[in-house]
């Protein structure tokens, strides 16, 4: 499991203490053979300085190695939060034996606080000595903030296997935190291959799903690809391994959120376009009155049109005609083209699936999300301890 | 106060059974002299029934009277509440000795019911019987739903009044709810003019509101004017009058937001223009992180980055440069042009100002906004009741 699942990768996880004494909080990640790779970042204007040296790295070289620390987001730190991200990783690569350019950087945790180098440095040193093709598990550990366990993936096919790290239950706690995930391959890539295959499988994992609809300054997700495996390609089944993959570990994010109590699954259709359909599950997926009604097993579907009718959409709102809307709750219509039912559905479960279909087009998407509990209230209201 | 300060208004407030018993839950407003009018709605895509007939009937006629029930909010209600809102206006109209064209139906409650015609129907006619030039104050109570006061206000200015009455409280209990406001004046004002006053009024007031970011089915605001005061005219003085009028209704609906405790003020500045300065101080008002973290009391700075960073505009964000950011929290630098300053504010009141400066134009815009508290979530959880 986890990023060490393909064969050629070792990691590790070791406590640092660059938050909090005797956990985890260091995670080295390395190809024992030459990769390729590419990452994909949030969005953002704000930044965190890692993920500026990131974007500089992946410019001059493969990236080989990642080194991931939890506590402290090293965002909002200003020139300074960009040169300990620099020290970061020439500090790493001295002690693998790469460039600091192979080497990639993330942070997730406080913003606006820097980095404790004393501390970090040493760990790195440590880091490095623990490296091991059984180190996904101690990895995974490592880079967990407000996560209550850690998230993993792998998956076999073909000979050749795809495994993945990733860490967020919603987006921060109580400072914050963020979404990270890891994936390692051994399946062949070529040089510049890795965004094709990475930009898709992301769009359908990672950025369909919200706890609380806050894109963070630290999001990032990393594949590495070393071709260790020595299979033949087969581009299609490696597509459909990296996008399970990459959902698994999404799903695990959302299954943490912060405050969860029920997972809901916004299934959108009959949207104008693609586009306009996310917009639109989006929209639903982060609406705190659609949220708190989940938390409260209350259909109360009328939320869900409230918040179909608002989604931002070039300056407006995306296209939707109530008379021609028909929607259900785990299978029942409550709204049948636009009249009401008057039948009420059953949402006393866990998870809850809402399929909205808007009459109007071939658009479709999905959103997994969850609900706003007062855990969320109180495990992001809390003083920064 | 309320819509009865103005000269030449009458209003009432009557208990009609529409969904609770022995509570007002139907006002009327009427000029006695004739007037003109405008009204601007909620640009939800999903619009309840009782907008569609405003629109059509402004289209007709000035209107000289306005209906509003609370209860039900006769949205997603097909064909069917399209006809129970036009059978509201010609019953009020009856009564009232109007065309149906000139009576305006506002409803604010649950979604996807139909309105109990059998009981609305007679409780108009209790509501003409019992029109008052002091009614101001029961039609400001008939329109609440989860409000836990009403509001009104109301201002004199070189000879003519402005007086109005809002609801509005999140944008709903158990299922719903909505902001609503009427306004008058006994200043005069021309046919069609009405609409220049109201527009950037409410851009202003009203549209520069939040308490969960839920733009309803049913948000309407309404300017009645009819002279009455024979007041020369002074356009400066009756904008100015308006502009305030609803600043303070607005004020007051955001100080009655479900489960407030920390009343917040983002003012963004330094932005390229106003409209993206507008943008980024709604991201930061609507922000779950921003919000709970006003709640938890813990200026916990780095989520109001976060959230100016990712302001939705133009299918990207609007733009935000991190090493030009000011940041102040009651008037406490915590962040000087990028780089943290490790002040701490002092954020223990029940009200805090939080000033972005961006550094970058000279784009300004102001957003109020409440915390979410643990009462935000029992509020929109609990079953509807």
């Amino acid at each position: 499991m986890s990023v060490t699942a393909a064969r050629g990768f070792a990691a590790s996880g070791v406590a640092a203490g660059i938050r909090r004494r005797d956990r985890r909080d260091l995670a080295l990640v390395r190809s024992l053979e030459p990769a390729v790779g590419a990452a994909m970042f949030t969005r953002n204007r704000v930044q965190a300085a890692c993920l500026q040296v990131c974007r500089e790295h992946l410019a001059l070289a493969e990236p080989q190695a990642v080194v991931v620390n939890s506590g402290i987001a090293n965002a909002a730190t200003g020139e300074r939060g960009v040169l300990d991200a620099l020290a970061t990783t020439a500090e790493a690569a001295r002690h693998l034996g790469l460039s600091a350019e192979e080497v990639l950087p993330l942070s997730t945790g406080v913003i606006g606080v820097r980095l404790p180098m004393h501390k970090l440095l040493p760990g790195l040193a440590d880091a490095a000595a623990a490296l091991s093709e059984d180190g996904g598990a101690d990895a995974a550990e490592a880079i967990m903030t407000t996560d209550t366990r850690p998230k993993t993936a792998a998956l076999e096919r073909g000979g050749f296997v795809v495994g993945g790290m990733a860490k967020g239950s919603g987006m921060i706690h109580p400072d914050l935190a963020t979404m990270l995930a890891v994936v390692t391959t051994d399946y062949p890539l070529g040089r510049g291959e890795a965004i094709e295959f990475l930009r898709p499988a992301v769009e359908r994992s990672f950025n369909a799903i919200s706890v609380d609809g806050e894109p963070s300054t630290n999001d990032c997700v990393i594949l590495l690809a070393n071709g260790a495996s020595g299979a033949a390609r087969d581009d299609a089944a490696f597509a459909e391994a990296l996008d399970e993959v990459c959902a698994e570990l999404a799903r695990q994010v959302v299954a943490d959120g912060e405050g969860i109590t029920v997972l809901a699954e916004i299934n959108v259709s009959g949207a104008v376009d693609d586009a306009q359909a996310k917009a639109i599950a989006r929209r639903i997926a982060t609406s705190p009155l659609v949220k708190t009604a989940l938390f409260g097993h209350d259909a109360n579907w009328g939320r869900v049109l409230m918040a179909a009718g608002s989604a931002p959409w070039n300056g407006g709102y995306a296209q939707v005609e109530p008379e021609r809307i028909t929607l259900r709750y785990n299978g029942t219509v409550v709204l049948d083209r636009g009249a009401p039912t008057d039948v009420e559905p059953d949402v006393s479960g866990p998870s809850c699936a809402i399929d909205l279909d808007l009459g109007l087009g071939p658009g479709k998407a999905s959103y997994l999300t969850s609900d706003l509990s007062y855990d969320y209230v109180r495990i992001n209201a809390d003083y920064r301890t």
